[in-house]
This record gives structure tokens, sequence and C-alpha cells, in this order.
């Protein structure tokens, strides 16, 4: 009976596709290639390491590693330090490089790693790549019953992009030296050497101006980096590998410059702007008719331009709808009169003029897709942020910039920020297919995840970043054809795992936030709902941008919430292998369905004790109702009657609404393991 | 029968004293007086705060406050900021101060707060007393079914002793920015208002001279604070109201500044001095006849003096023994020559040369007691830190110091780092009975809680500072006769949850090194092992201080745990209250036991798959084995014969070994709880 039940469960099938694979090491990035050995290298107290070449920043490297190693692992190494000098034949690790490698694009990253039962050898041309090596390394270490250990291989290994970076934005909220520092930690953990540093916009100016100390007096509410920090941070990603590039955005998102200078603005009615709270496309806009804006301009980005090394500023550039400009009869003559056709091609004039500020300060300008003008020299990087959003189909800005003749950077597919799943990062495409020269090939440097922070603060950045960041990484140093989702996810959280241990702090803020929440009482319950709950996506969770102040407090659920919701995935999974004929697993769906339905009536004595808890009272419901129904459905006694199936198809449409800013992620996957389609559940809720 | 059996069991009662009473408001350190009204003041989203009087300080300490009540609440206050203009005599809670305090020692840091179900009016004559205010108000937020409120009541307060503070010594770990600030935090939380920042020792100096770079260059390995940064510290601590006070360790203690200047050392073999790893007391001293030695000392001093605006300043001048003096014939004829007698006259030589040079900078000298001497000033200010473990009897140096007319900081009783209980530091009397009149009463300032970090690094510096540092500032704060140490701890555990909100690391670092151990795995057997253990006390964890060096790790077991294990606690007074006719305890007292007991087969299965964790299997078996006998103890079916107690005295007996570096807190109250005395445990290990 009960094999015939589960026989029928399995009828309506969706066909089965996604076979899942383990990758030969659980390391991410995955490298290009892994051979495995026989043997294993075993760790004992006695490890040391010498270095042979290199510099003082290869020696603070493999000294972190050493140390971590010793953190992992307990086993209290001697070797204090690896120093440059220490040069030693005997020792089990060796660390050869030819040179010390330059933070410049294209640079040499490349590796091999060779492990033996009785060495390690790991080699490379720059110190970059050894450091690659070092990380990789560092997610090798295995344990069992003996100690622990290095599985005997050899990997070669070197990035398939030259840009992989990550976008830090510190201007919607402020981001303390110590995040950003841990943010540069997670990067070099997993092979990034981009930190694209957003530092203003329309809700703040965040970095010391000696020249114009009006823009952090009047415009970051104290929140700022000196000059001194600026340095300390440069200095810090350098020494893992890590170019910082700047972001100051111009003319639009500036409502920040004008709040200190309202005399470049373009609205010919305001004497003043007072700086955003609210997230959103907002009006103010430098004035480009007006000389003293480039004076502005040029005196600050000569200024800016002497405290970031790299040879790239990015200057912003988007959502610029040119309102103000519009509305602006002064601003209309001028056009006019130098035959500028629309705000479009204003706003190319205005980028040329800032390009040759930056080309005087030997600076490259990088700018989001909108700056791509005929008139802007292909020198300049475009950064394709939008796609299928806007009806383009996605990457379709990257391959006009291309086509155009520009280096370009994607980022679109990469927005952190909406909380889609890793998944989705994942399956970005960053080659677009209708490129076939090499040429046109090689203008695609890479891609970079953005963290906008209009919804996170100090407290919740890092739990939005990381460990999704991880997959971005892998998308862009791995092989195209590296795409297993499941096996993603799988080293994701062993990534996770070992980005915790380096520091992040992406796991501990949302506990703190759980235990914030709870009130001092039992967390269990709380926690249970938190691993099936996402925040909504999108631009859903803060409609209009209004919901929100940048003030608020964002240690609500949906701040406890991450996507990629862990026992959501776990059953998503479950349910797949479970309908493509591992009926083994059912006890494993029954048992989370069980604790779901259960969990309830625990977590609301909780929400009764706590009032920030009340938003998610009905959540809390919609869980254990559609546990119930999953239940029923999977029962071989239960009658599944077509009254029933309406019924459930309801509670489950139900169960999709809202509650504390945050949606269920079981609801899809319990629908399937009953043999509901969408289409049905649509259907009731017409 | 089971009645019957629960009176034997009470037939061997220790006499229960300990008769606890809840504090009329949770509220730590416990305000002097505290009267309750009727109603209740609650926060609504109109909440708004105006301030009368008072500077920047206090705006900014206030908005700390709104936000952190948003935080708190969830509520969403409009009010963005609490500026000093904001005085609108509507708005429902009103600050008022007379005058913006100074950060010296007595300046007047009372407080009177008056709740009604209207108005919340926080009255002070410094912005500083209307600091604590806010802290005080901070912790009386409660919630009910409908929301947030305050009690209606008023509070009178101003604290007992002038002197509170908190050692954190970033020498022998270094202490980054972010745990600086962190520590501040949790010190202004608890009206703290001292922060004692001990910067160079045997193992490190860590503050950067402009005159002496090469104090940095030889002996920080990189890790140290930047002039800019020790400002920042300052205007951070000052900003919540805590004066900083630097102590720089001479003529004992200064390896460091030996292995950059060893021309000044009193080693007459030695030409090169290198700094310690281990902990200890070492015999390198800086020469007191060199006249180099006042020459350097002259310009650093004078450097850091200039530096640090406190009026006190801090030269250690402990755990000199001299033997590098005792062995230097130059030395000898030196003292001979100049009649000094011993070593302890000739620091006494030292001191004075340094005083002056104090002196100059307009600079109080303060040192650890040993540099108490008739010819030292009695503008000095003597550090007690030695009690009975030196024979001496509690406080004997207190004594001495005031009698001799010395002001003096107690901190014997108050060292973080031994891993005591809070209730040890709590019990501890800071005023000493032998001292009656009004004259010598006003020389004992108060005390400092010391957090020595031979054996903890940034990852575990909070966690064993707080919520302990609480009891501390509760005892410095609160009356002589607030001493109810169930109280206490009630209150400690909420203040912790506080604390923890305010942004204090010291709960989420101990989850992380639990996860790390975990390796991956279920963490819940471990969390139940670590919830009974403690650090091994006093000096015992790192046996002749030679046990670990400074770059281990120190993420282990031992690291994870900390003192005042909670359940371990809970089980204490669970005894405590049955031994005392509380029979309905009984039920949570087996639930306790059955967990351990069932924990030992849990958590091996974890220690097989994570080798750091092997060290504990003794111990988690050790747990299973006690709670077995305590079971079998309250078991009315069991009986117990004289065999079986013989084996019960020798399980726990046997349960008492360490096991990594911990010890299970769990043995007394279950030994309590059977019936067994000490003397017949002792008897039975023989």
């Amino acid at each position: 009976m009960r094999q015939f039940f589960l026989l029928l469960l399995l009828i309506a099938l969706v066909p089965y596709i996604g076979l899942s694979k383990n990758a030969p090491v659980d390391v991410m990035p995955l490298p290009q290639s892994v051979k495995i050995d026989q043997g294993q290298y075993r760790l004992e107290q006695s490890f040391k390491i010498a270095i042979n070449g290199g510099g003082e920043r290869l020696s603070k490297a493999t000294t972190h590693f050493l140390r971590g190693l010793d953190h992992r692992t307990g086993l209290w190494f001697p070797q204090q330090f690896v120093r440059q000098a220490t040069a030693d034949a005997a020792f089990p690790m060796q660390v050869n490089v030819q040179r010390t490698g330059t933070l410049e694009v294209g640079e040499d990253e490349s590796y091999t790693l060779e492990i033996t039962p009785s060495k390690v050898i790991l080699t490379a041309p720059t110190d970059l790549g050894a450091m690659h090596g070092l990380t990789t390394l560092s997610q090798l270490v295995k344990s069992d019953a003996n100690g622990y250990y290095f599985q005997a291989m050899t990997v070669e290994d070197a990035p398939r992009f030259v840009w992989r970076g990550l976008m830090i934005d510190a201007a919607r909220h402020f981001m303390p030296m110590d995040v950003i520092k841990r943010n540069i930690d997670g990067m070099a953990f997993v092979k990034m050497n981009v930190m694209h540093f957003h530092l203003s916009d329309n809700q703040a100016w965040r970095i010391e101006s000696k020249k114009f100390p009006q823009l952090t007096a009047k415009a970051s509410d104290g929140e700022f980096y000196t000059q001194q920090q600026i340095k300390e941070i440069i200095q810090y990603a350098a020494d893992r590998g890590i170019r910082v590039m700047p972001e100051f955005d111009v003319p639009g998102h500036a409502t920040a410059i004008l709040e200190a200078f309202p005399s470049l603005g373009s609205d010919q009615n305001a004497t003043a702007y007072q700086r955003e709270v609210n997230a959103g496309i907002f009006d103010p806009t430098l004035d480009p008719t007006n000389k003293a804006t480039y004076k502005f301009l040029n005196t600050l980005f000569t200024e800016m331009a002497a405290l970031f090394p790299d040879p790239y500023f990015h200057i912003g550039g988007d959502e610029n709808e040119g309102h103000h400009w519009t509305h602006n009869p002064s601003i209309q003559a001028f056009m006019a009169k130098n035959n500028i056709k629309d705000n479009h091609a204003l706003q190319a004039y205005f980028n040329l003029k800032v390009e040759k500020i930056l080309q005087k300060n030997n600076k490259k300008m990088m700018g989001w897709e909108e700056i791509q003008n005929p008139e802007i020299p292909t020198t300049a990087v475009i950064h394709s942020w939008r796609g299928e959003n806007e009806g383009k189909g996605p990457g379709e800005s990257l391959v006009t910039a291309v086509q155009a003749g520009y280096p370009t950077v994607l980022s679109n597919g990469f927005y952190l920020d909406l909380l889609f799943s890793a998944e989705d990062h994942y399956n970005t495409y960053v080659m677009p297919k209708q490129l076939t020269s090499q040429k046109e090939k090689d203008l695609i440097l890479g891609g970079e995840a953005t963290m906008w922070s209009e919804l996170v603060t100090a407290t919740t950045q890092e739990s939005r970043v990381w460990p999704r960041t991880a997959a971005v990484a892998e998308r862009l140093w791995s092989a195209a054809d590296v795409r297993d989702v499941r096996d993603m996810y799988r080293r994701l959280d062993i990534v996770s795992h070992q980005l915790e241990i380096e520091g992040l702090q992406h796991i501990k803020s949302r506990e703190g936030i759980i235990r914030l929440l709870a009130n001092g009482q039992e967390t269990n319950a709380l926690h249970t709902l938190v691993r099936v709950s996402e925040p909504m996506k999108g631009y859903t969770r803060n409609p209009m941008g209004t919901m929100y102040n940048s003030y608020f407090s964002f240690q609500k659920f949906a701040d406890a919430c991450a996507a990629d919701a862990p026992d959501a995935l776990k059953f998503k999974f479950l349910v797949q292998d479970f309908k493509a004929g591992k009926l083994d697993k059912l006890q494993d769906i029954k048992d989370m369905l069980q604790l779901w339905q259960a969990n309830d009536a625990k977590l609301q004595q909780v929400i009764a004790h706590s009032p920030m808890l009340k938003e998610v009272s009905g959540l809390s419901a919609q869980l254990s109702e559609v546990a119930t129904i999953g239940l029923q459905g999977i029962d071989p006694e239960f009658e599944r009657s077509a009254d029933w199936l309406n019924q459930a198809a309801k509670t489950l449409h139900h169960a999709r609404q809202q509650g504390g800013r945050c949606e269920l992620q079981v609801i899809n996957p319990i629908a399937q393991l009953i043999g509901l389609s969408e289409q049905q559940i649509s259907e009731v809720a017409g």
C-alpha cells in the first residue's frame, strides 16, 4: 500500500534534470584544473613554510595563512611568522614566486599547487597568484579521526575574468572601518580583486575632502572616512591583492554635494538642497552649463584622484532623468545655443568635460551604462547594470558597449541588495553568446556584485553580501561550464562556515538580531521560521522607496532573514530528489513538515512577549498551515478529495502573503510535493 | 513514599541563607533610590525628546539613546537627531542640564529621572549625569502584549565612588579599534568612567611614538595604535563621559622598550633583548642608574603626556624583582655610592625621577602598589592589586596606602582574566572596614576591573570582560548594601542581553568559536557542555605561563567557555531552592540531569569528526557520569547503599579533572543534592 501510494505521488513528475555531481574539491571558486592523487599530507605541529621570492605582501599573506591554519586545527605551530628570509628547503611547505605582482587589470594571477604526502609546493609567477593559492589551500583542510590533512593533488588555476569585484555602498548607510575590512577579507578568500567604493549619493558624502570640508561637515552626519582611513583601507586591500576604485556619482545622485554647494545645482528655484532619507531616483542634478561646476569637480576629483592609486575612477552617471535641466530656461538656452539636442547629449557634454579632468590625473573613466555615447572615448569602461527588468534582455547593454569598442564590466544579475538567490546570480551569463571574436570577448573584463545599502546597516551588510558573493566570485573566476547549482550550494555552505572562521560576521549578526527579537526568550521557534523565510525580493520590500527612512532600525524580522533560506533550500532539494525517485527522502520531508506544523504554537508564545514580532504572527501561522497540507498530501491514509485539493490550493495561495516584509519559501516545493501545479493555485486565487 | 523520600533528601541540609529579593528595577548598576509610581509611560511612534542645556556631547548621547530605543522597539520614531536646538516644552521627554561636565575625578555625575504616564523628565547638574540617566532609562524599557513602556517612577541617583574603571591590556594581545570602542560602549552602559589603557609590556609596545618610531617598528609586530587612532579613542570615550588614562609600565615589564633600546637595560651581559611570547614575570629592567634612561623617558613621556588629556598617568611599577640590578656590579656600585639600601629603594629613586617628568607635564603619577614609598609624594595614586593570594589579606595594601595619605584605587578582587565568578568580584569590599575617618574614606577613589590579555585575543576579550564587568560596575556605583547575589545574577542576564543590543560581541564571539569547533556539525551537544564548563581559574590554565605562546590560537574549547557557566549556575540555584524546601524544583533538576546524562553519546559523535574537540572527550563523559549519580540519588526507587555512596564520591571526585583546560561546574551542586559533603568526597580521593 505504502509503495503504491509513493508511486502515485510520483505520477505527475516534473522531469528531474538536476543531476548533481560533487566537484573534486570543496573549494570556491572551483579551480580550473584539479588532479586528485594518492595519499594525504598530514598536518602536524612540525608544519613549517618557507618562501622563495616575493616581498613583504606575500610574507604577510603566508603568515596569515599559517596562523589561520593554526586557528582551524589548534595544532599550535611554533613558526610565528613566515618571513621573506625564511628560505629553507627542508620545510615541508614551499612557496615559490618569481616577482611581486602589480595591482593592475590583467596582471598574472595564476598559481600551481602540488600536494604530496610529504610536501606542499605552491608556485606562481606573481605573489598575487601565490596568495590565491593560499586561499585554495585554506579551503582544502580536511579532518578525520586522526587529525587534519590535505588530500594529495595537483591544482592548476587562473581566473577566467580579470575584473572580479564587489561594490560597497557606504553612502546610504555608513559602513565602519571594521565592516569594510571584513568584506575585503571575504573578497580575498574567494579570489576577488576589485573593491568598488561607492562614496557619495543623494543620501550622504562619506569621504574627507581637505579642499571642500563643507562636504562632510554638511552632508555626512559626521559619519565619513578620513583620508587617513581611506589610505588604511587601500593598504589593507592591497595587502590582499585587491584594488580599490572610488565612485563619486555625478551629475545625478549628487544631492549630498548640492546640500553643501547648492549653487552648483540645476533647479532654478532652489536655494538649498536637502539630502534624501528615502530610497529612489531623485531630481537634483549638478548644472552642466555652469563653469563653477567644472572648477569644483576639477579641484575635488584632482584631490580624490591623488588619494586613490587605482588607474580607474568611477563617476556614476546613472539614473539622471534631467527633469531640472528640462525645466531650467537658462539650461535650455545653453543647449539650444550649443546645439545639444537632448538631456542625454547634455550629460555626454558633461561627461566629456569630466573625462578631461580625469585624463589630466591619469585616470581612466568608468561609469554606469548611461554614460555610453559616441563622443566618449573608448578608454572609458562601461558598467552594465540594467537588463531584462528594463525590457532590454539580459546583457544587452553589455553587448552594445562591446560592439562600440568599450571595455565593460557586468553588474546586471549581481545585485545582492535585491535578495535573489545565489542560484540566480550563479546562473548569470557574463559572456554574451552574441560575442564571437576574441577581440570583443577581451573587452568583457568581468563583473561586480553590488551591495546597495538603502536597506542595510553596518549590522546587516555582511549577511547580505556573504556567502552569496562567493557564488558570484565563482562565476567570475571558474570555467564557464562550472554550473552545477546543487554542488554550488553544497560548497557555499562550507565556504560560509570558513568565511566565519576568517572573521566575517554574516552568521553572527543575524543570530544577534534573532536574540534581540526574542526579547530574552527561547530562540528555537524563531530560528525555525527564519530558516524558511526570505525578505521580499527586488524592490518590493520598500514600496516607492518610502516605507523606510535611512535612520530607522534595520533589526527587524526581515533583517534576521536573508536570501537562500537554508531549510527551504534543503526541503526543495529533498522534494526534487524524492520526485526523482529517491523514496528514502520521504522521512526527512516528513520530519521537516512536522517541525513546521508544530512551530506556530511555540512561536506564538514568544510573539506574545515581544511586540516587535507581532508582524510575523500571520507568517508563522501560514507555515503551520502549509505544513499540514504537505503532511496530509503525503499521508497514504489520507483521502485526497477534490474539495481538499481546492482548499489546499487556497491555503498555499494565502500562505504567499508577506509577513514582516518576508515571504515563506516552502510554498512551491510543498505544491510540487503534493502535485499541485502553479496554474491550479492561481486558479483558486482567481 | 515520594514525599517521604523528598524529606529524606532534605535532612542533611546546608542552612539556606540566600534569601533573594528582586530589586525594584532591572537596572545595573542599581540606582541609589527608586520610587515606583502608578501607571506607565507608553512608547509610541510620536515619542520625541527635547534638550535644555548641555552641549554637543549630550546631543550625541541623547540621539544615541533615541536611536537605540528605535532599535529595541522597532517603532521608527520620526525624530532623527536630538539637537541642542531641540528645546520644545511640548515634547514628552525633556532632558534638563545646567552645564557641561568636565572629565575630572569628582565631577558631579548625579541625575534625577521622573517618569509619569505622560512625561519623562531627566534632570542633572551636568551632561555627564544626564548621560547616566539615559543609560538607566535604556535599561528600563519593558514590554507587554500591547507594546513597550516605561514604568512610572522617580529615580535619584549618583555614584558611590568617583573612579570606576576598566583596564584594557593591549600589550599581550593587540586589541583592534572596534574592540576598544565596543568596550567603551559597554562601560558607558554600566556607568563606568575610566578606561585604563595598558599600552606596553614585556610582550609589545602598542602606540606610535613620533620621537621614537623604533618602539613600534621593533616591538609591535606592526600591531599598534597610531596617534590619530589614540585621539579617536580618547574622543570616543569622552563622548561617552569616560576618561582615558594610559599606562606605560616601567622599570620592569619593559622588555618591549628594551628590544628597541637595549642600551637602557640593566643586564650587564645583554646586547639585545627579545620580547616575550609567554606569560610571567621577567627580569629585563630599565637601568635606573643610567642618565640616558631619564633622557629617554623625559622625551617619551612628554610626548605621551601631550597626547592624553587626562591628568593621571600610570607608570606601572609592578613586579620588578630587580634581579638584573642585583647582578650588575655597576648598579651595585651606584647604590652603594648613593646610599640606596635595596632594590625597592632603587625603584623609589627611579620613580621620583619619573614623577618629576610627569609633574613638569602637569600629570599626577599613578602606579601599582609597589611604587608606594615614603619618598613618593602623596599626590600619587596607589593602585592596589594584591591581596590574600600573597598572604596580605584582602585590601591590606589599600589600607596601608590610605593610612600613608595616598589616594587609592582597588583592583584586587577585580581581575577579570582569572575567570572567577561575577559573584566573587561582586563580593569584594572596596571600602576597608578599618577605615573610619571621612578623610581616609575619601582617599578610596574607587576601583578598576582589569583584563590582562595573556590568554585572550581580540576575538575573546569581550566574552571575558562582559557581562561580569557590570557586576564590578554595580559594586563601584551602587550603595554598599546592594549585595543580593541571586538578584545580581538575575539582572546580569538582562544587562548582558542589553549589552549585545548595544553592539557588544561577548555572546556572538563564543557562538562563532563553538561553530568552528563543531567543524560544520550540529552544535547543540557542544553547547550543552559549554554551558556547564568554565576555563580553569586563577593562573592554572596556563601552568608556569609557558603552555601558550601569544601567537597561538585562542579559539579552543576553553575559549568558547567563560566564567559563570549559565546552566551550572541555574542548577546550583535550583538545588539551593530545593534544599530550602522548594520541592517543586525537583522536576527542573531532573530535566537538567537527564539532558546531561544523554549528552555524551551525542557529543562523542561530534568529537569523532572534529579533532580539535578530542581534548574534551573525557570532560563530556564525566558530565554524563555525574548526571547519572545525581539521577540515582534523587530516584525514590533507587537504593542508596554505602557502596554506591562511596562510588558516587569517587565519580564526583574524578569528574573534577580538567578537560580542554576547563572544569565542570556542576560537581558541588550534585554532591549537595545527593547529600555528599566535601569531606566525604575528599576522603575517597585519599
